[in-house]
């Protein structure tokens, strides 16, 4: 795709330039800016935080990633599919580790090219910003921090950390890239020229970030290639890989209200017990427990809806700023990145009839997809603290493996058509993934995939229920 | 219920009188400020709207409500059932006008005791001000606008609208029942000490309200112990009967991006031809169609979503503050006055534990309920406007309304399961009324209800269905 895609050169002799504002340099931000300096627009990018390669940031909040083919789609628009992969490092399945410390690994597919990869937020963030600097006209701006924005004028007003001088830029289009906490969808918002829905939606848990450090020798001190889940109920610890030997860990309990809670771990015996009781065997693995527990901050879990992402024409969301979604299943870059990737092509078929048809193609073709991931990823968290525990869970998943492996082509599992199905939506994906389960949790639970039967034969038990389901949905939605 | 409360005179005796200030004196206010007056609390009521009893208001919003079970139980836990009846016309079916002018009756309950009526908030309101007039330890103050609400202290602040003055009152709790723009909640949203998660959704649509005026000798036009609907799709209108011989006529339609929307609709000619082509047995009924249409203002239709409900033990949201509803179910004032009566048994059940548990226990009751009446609400948007007009759903309501008329006690449609059974609460009226629907629905698209069986017959088949869908997402859940 990337090849066919008229050069930067050969673009700016067509047409005057358009100048496009892109606010926020974080991974949708600069992914955005570097693919719409390559379709010979001038850009300009700014950012509120400082320059991650001159300044260490966001230490004990969660920096690791789960890339897959939807962020690869991204990666690749722009020609960097090769420099991403030295960051990766694969993840195959789900390593569940229960009370009594045994593991068992639950691969994410039957099929062996599919599976995730850990990466660093940071790592991933630089590479885009190197990228970027190679182009004249895309500029990027540090310690800029959104005072205001004119969604009807494409204009919005900076201030500078450290210099505290503001600036006020026009452009042709804002795109706000500036992530949960938008100031651009803050500001529609606040209009009061048109309707705006919008919805934050908090879970009950946090999450704090914790560490295994490497052993001896940079070694990992546990399985390297998976994503490690202890399940518990109502709370969890997972670890994600680092290049570096260590694994980043974070807990997700309960605010308060609960058996334990943030508000219950509030000594480093109460920390100390808590984790003995519940994570014995990872305990071992995390020599500085209660010194990160206690210096690390309490995260939120939050997934933010809104409608419309674009105002007058002139001013649209991307990214985390138009839907930020709960990390269960890995989703949140992936689906930015895609963001970029639609955005990319609404682009091209739309981008003769102006910014406002472009704008609301996007929103319409989009919006369901995101909105889809959304609800996925709240599902996944009560699936990866729960479900992954529970035996019919795992039969499910079993078979849904053996399934992929001997029919690859017929059948991919709900997580397998969100993670690895780019040429499919989140919203088809989630509806025939969930129909698929319903279906197999229900014939398991009725008798009705006897061990007497050959893998083809419940494969098609399986297909038949599921289009079932979806058929019976569709007629009593009248 | 009524009487098995100790009266104010016995209570006062027992313990130091609380205060209790209430925001808004509108229809949830009223109610709440009466009921807990008649439990031995001192009320303060701060309305910031004018005495609607000296001045009226709200000429071209939507004024008439269909009053229902849930409603008349906050009215007799308040001792006002014999008042409220005064009000009521009673409305005992859709009256389904099609484009032609054909009109048929589809009854809400095939039981003759089901209905629901048709009220004026304005009269409602009066009647509850009045009452409230009764009770020395009451005070409703006008013109009050609240400017500022400290959470944690029950503390709020006040300007007069006619004389400028500020007032601070500090009561010992605070109730917010200031309706869907309620200040209370917002002050909640700004909160940084708390997650406060909150929706608002907007439909497409907006509602602007017209009228049939009363005929020669304050005649009904049309059918008067009806609620008419001209469902047509995208858009519709819909007439409620008022006292005076008038109908209270609402038209929904789309704000714009729609063939026809309020943005077309802008001159007499473009106004005429739409309901002439629409709607033309109703536009001899409407003899001041283009002057109402033009002078009263459109309004949004939205949902409200939040939580927590309430703050430090000493806030709490009731009614539309906590959670605003689409007007489809007719259910709005009737959730309100539910809320009372479940904040009443909370108080009853918990009071002794103090505030905090009483507005926990609240809302932790409450709230899956007023999410799903939400949900329904948007859910019977679609219905009336569109499916009301489908023969398979026609099919379907003739069946339910045949169960229910010949099987009184086995069957109650999704729609009298949630308007005339408040034995049950919203959410369970939603899963089991849902299931039906999906039910009936596969079982005739499927021609499993062919005219051979009987009736009884008929009946099991679908309660069979309907339990088998119930365990199915049971299942699924996992």
């Amino acid at each position: 795709m990337w090849d066919e895609i008229p050069t930067f050169v050969e673009m700016k002799k067509d047409k005057q330039k358009e100048h496009i504002l892109i606010i926020g340099a974080g991974l949708c931000g600069s992914l955005l800016g570097l693919r719409m300096v390559q379709r010979g627009y001038k850009v300009t990018l700014m950012e509120k935080r400082p320059d991650l390669r001159e300044i260490h940031q966001d230490a004990g909040r969660s920096i690791n990633l789960a890339f897959s083919d939807r962020g690869m789609k991204g990666i690749k628009l722009v020609g960097l599919e090769e420099e991403v992969k030295k960051l990766c490092i694969p993840m195959t399945g789900r390593m569940i580790h229960d009370k009594e410390g045994n593991t068992f690994l639950s691969p994410y597919s039957g099929r062996d090219n599919e599976y995730i990869n850990s990466i660093s937020r940071t790592d991933l963030n630089i590479m885009l910003l190197n990228a970027a600097d190679q182009y004249d006209d895309l500029q990027v701006y540090f310690n800029e921090k959104c005072k205001d924005v004119d969604l009807k004028n494409a204009t919005a007003t900076f201030e500078n950390y450290l210099t505290k001088k503001q600036q006020t830029i026009t452009a042709n289009v804002v795109l706000g890239a500036d992530g949960a906490g938008s100031v651009v969808r803050k500001s529609m918002y606040l209009s009061k020229e048109f309707l705006f829905s919008f919805s934050q939606d908090y879970l009950e848990h946090g999450y704090k970030e914790l560490t295994f450090p490497p052993a001896q020798d940079n070694e990992y001190r546990t399985e390297k290639n998976a994503l490690h889940i202890w399940p518990r109920g109502r709370d969890m610890i997972i670890a994600l890989p680092n290049l570096d030997g260590s694994f980043t860990v974070t807990l997700f309990i309960d605010y308060k209200n609960a058996p334990d809670s943030f508000e219950s771990l509030n000594s480093p015996e109460t920390i100390t017990e808590y984790f003995n009781r519940q994570f014995p065997d990872a305990v071992p693995m995390m020599p500085e427990l209660v010194k990160d527990f206690e210096e690390n901050p309490v995260g939120p879990l939050g997934t933010i809806k809104c409608h419309p992402w674009s105002a007058f024409g002139k001013t649209c969301l991307l990214g985390d700023a138009a839907h930020s979604i709960v990390p269960f299943y890995g989703q949140g870059m992936n689906a930015s990145f895609e963001d970029v990737v639609v955005f990319d092509e609404t682009l091209e078929k739309y981008g003769d009839q102006g910014w406002e048809a472009v704008f609301t193609a996007f929103e319409k073709n989009r919006k369901p997809d995101t909105d889809a991931i959304a609800d996925l990823a709240v599902d996944n968290f009560h699936e990866m603290k729960e479900h992954t525990a529970h035996p019919m869970f795992q039969e499910k998943r079993k078979l849904e493996t053996a399934f992929e492996k001997e029919f690859p082509k017929e059948y991919s599992s709900k997580y397998s058509l969100v993670t690895f199905n780019d040429n499919i939506g989140y919203r088809e994906a989630m509806i025939k993934g969930r129909a698929q389960n319903k279906a197999i949790l229900n014939l398991l639970d009725d008798g009705k995939l006897p061990d007497t039967l050959s893998l083809k034969a419940k494969l098609k038990i399986v297909q038949q229920a599921t289009n079932a389901i979806i058929h019976d949905d569709e007629v009593g939605r009248l």
